[in-house]
């Protein structure tokens, strides 16, 4: 057992050498023989590539018989791109799996349950706060049905988002818009308002503190009715864009999670950001606070039909930091929907 | 010089058990005969009481004969509740005096003139800062001829001041609020508008964690032209309160420095922090700003008159802090008038 969690230490760490935005989650393995020697090891390099578990069973050959796997996520049974690890893993004569996470894809689940029928000694929940951490989002859209939306937006201190005459470059600094450009990348999916396409134009990709565009470039969701003018930015084939004509957050998201878009950097305005809100559909916020102030101008977030202070939205505050003269504030919102948690695993 | 250091050091310790919040700067005074002995010690306990050097040369008496008197203050020539210093000094015939800060009030200054023209050996501008920091209030207020105003607002993180329904208790948690107390009673003054009053009907009194008055309570000012009823909790004789039937700030801030007030603690509403930022009368601004969204309600700042992004209002960030749940930022604004500077002087 200790040198299975040394072993497991060893599969989170293949685990991370994957694609840290994906649509599958990343996921690490290690096969050790009967003798406990270290046969093969394997990682998920993404959706279209092969499983972790199948990457190193390939290397191990052979020697897997009678071994043990060590993988971070609960063997899938599912035939999707690949067929299902739970089979393989039998084929290839394994005596014991050791995984981290549950499956929370309702779709994939059943691994552990298949591999105990075939005769395998199967033990779960090792080390499962860490590989979830290494999947956070996915295991957020797995459980939700849906991509996590992580609400972005810059204000004054006094809750501007704009002047009165609509300028609203730059309300924050160079190194709070570096930051949205490097949290932007961590998206599946960059999702804005007509309003603001209209208003703004703004380009919606991922730059280089030299402007240089990033290689992989998140989706851009433009959400309502109107069409934006060909001559958008957001429809300059920089990045594919998806106009999705449509107001209900809830409706946007099931689209969103089709595409397999796992994270959702909501970017405003303050119409939809309002929408979303309302919707219960803001899981986490980043707000950027300049130290100015405008006095006028519109605000951050629409009308949410708040009437008293008791009823305002509460955010849970995570993190507050600095950027330059900015400050930024991430704080999550729990809309008091039950998590199914991976249950804390004992042998069989 | 070197012993003259540590005298001025242990002025500044004497100055420091005076009364922070006072119309009359702290200042610490040390007397030592001519072989270096220290033979007095005073220092300044409030508007009404004997200046520092005086309370140091009458403990001295006849061993402050050619001696050497090291103050924070340069001593002053005014002949106010007390007879000037400068005076008292050369009629106790000390040979030397060493000082930190050079006196910022009009009123008060020539003292160094007037020792040196009777023969005594003067040395100011002996860590002129950390007697400046003493005093900071004080300085501020004798240099630019009114007081200091930080202006305080509380708000949501969308700079809402209020709900909807006008419902502004409690924005910020208990820890915000204490801060709150902990800071209004470091302000000679606490100024509100019209429509403060008349909206929340608040005490503006310094209250302890546990509900119970400070001994000290600031002076309650009002400005507007509408009379608060006679039930108003400001008038409710808990601290003495002013009604300034004006909407100038800068006549407001005249008839405060009259009073002798040296630091305003400016508590709102929108509209009076609008007419204060206009004018250009807010030094210092405290923002506690609760992680809640309300998405409509008053504004934590009425307008500006500004119309495009370049005029806003730019805050240079002191210091962030959390408290509880909510953030503290204090910020200072500059106008860019010259600040009359303290000469860290040589000796003659
Ligand atoms: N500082 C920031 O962080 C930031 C970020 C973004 C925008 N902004 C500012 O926000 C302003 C634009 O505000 P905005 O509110 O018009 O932008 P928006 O929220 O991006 O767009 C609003 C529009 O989206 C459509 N829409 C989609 N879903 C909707 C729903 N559930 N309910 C209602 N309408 C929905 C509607 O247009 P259709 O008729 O087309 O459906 C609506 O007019 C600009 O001044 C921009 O500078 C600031
Ligand atoms: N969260 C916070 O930090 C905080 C703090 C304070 C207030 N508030 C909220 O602010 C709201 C009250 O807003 P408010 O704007 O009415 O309050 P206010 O700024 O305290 O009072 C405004 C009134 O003061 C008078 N006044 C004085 N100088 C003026 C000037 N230069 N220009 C114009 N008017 C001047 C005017 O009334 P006259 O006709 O009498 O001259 C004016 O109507 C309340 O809802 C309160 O809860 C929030």
């Amino acid at each position: 057992m200790c040198d299975e969690l040394g072993l497991m230490r060893r599969a989170l760490e293949l685990a991370a050498l994957g694609p840290a935005v994906d649509p599958n989650p990343r996921v690490g393995a290690v096969i050790s023989d009967p003798a406990g020697r270290v046969v093969g090891e394997g990682f998920h390099r993404g959706a279209g590539h092969p499983h972790a578990e199948l990457e190193a069973l390939a290397v191990a050959g052979r020697r897997a018989r009678g071994g043990t796997a060590v993988v971070t996520l609960e063997p899938c049974d599912h035939t999707g791109r690949t067929s299902p690890c739970s089979l393989a893993l039998l084929d290839a004569g394994v005596a014991r799996v050791v995984y981290a996470q549950n499956d929370p894809n309702p779709k994939a689940t059943g691994g552990a349950v298949r591999l105990r029928a075939g005769g395998v000694a199967v033990v779960g929940g090792v080390l499962t706060d860490r590989a979830r951490d290494l999947n956070a989002d996915w295991t957020f859209a797995m459980t939700h049905g849906r991509p996590r939306v992580v609400w972005k937006f810059a204000a004054t201190l006094d809750g501007r988002s704009a002047a009165a005459d609509g300028t609203s470059r730059w309300i924050t600094g160079p190194a709070a818009r570096a930051d949205v450009h490097r949290l932007r990348a961590q998206a599946g999916a960059i999702l804005v308002g007509t309003g603001t396409v209209l208003a703004d134009d703004p380009a919606l990709t991922v730059r280089r503190p030299d402007g240089a565009p990033e290689q992989r470039q998140p989706l851009r969701v433009v959400m309502g009715r109107r069409v934006p003018p060909a001559t958008a930015r957001v429809l300059d084939g920089a990045a594919t864009t998806l106009h999705v004509r449509e107001r209900d957050p809830a409706v946007v998201l099931d689209i969103l999670a089709e595409h397999e878009i796992r994270r959702v950097w909501l970017e405003g305005g303050p119409t939809v950001a309002a929408a979303f809100l309302n919707a219960g559909l803001v899981d986490e916020v980043i707000a950027y606070l300049a130290p100015t102030l405008l006095g006028s101008g519109p605000p951050a977030v629409g009308d949410l039909g708040i009437a008293t202070l008791r009823q305002a939205v509460r955010l849970q505050p995570l993190e507050i930091t600095t950027l330059g003269p900015d400050i930024r504030l991430r704080a999550s919102i729990h809309h008091h929907r039950p998590h199914p948690r991976d249950v804390t695993c004992s042998p069989e």
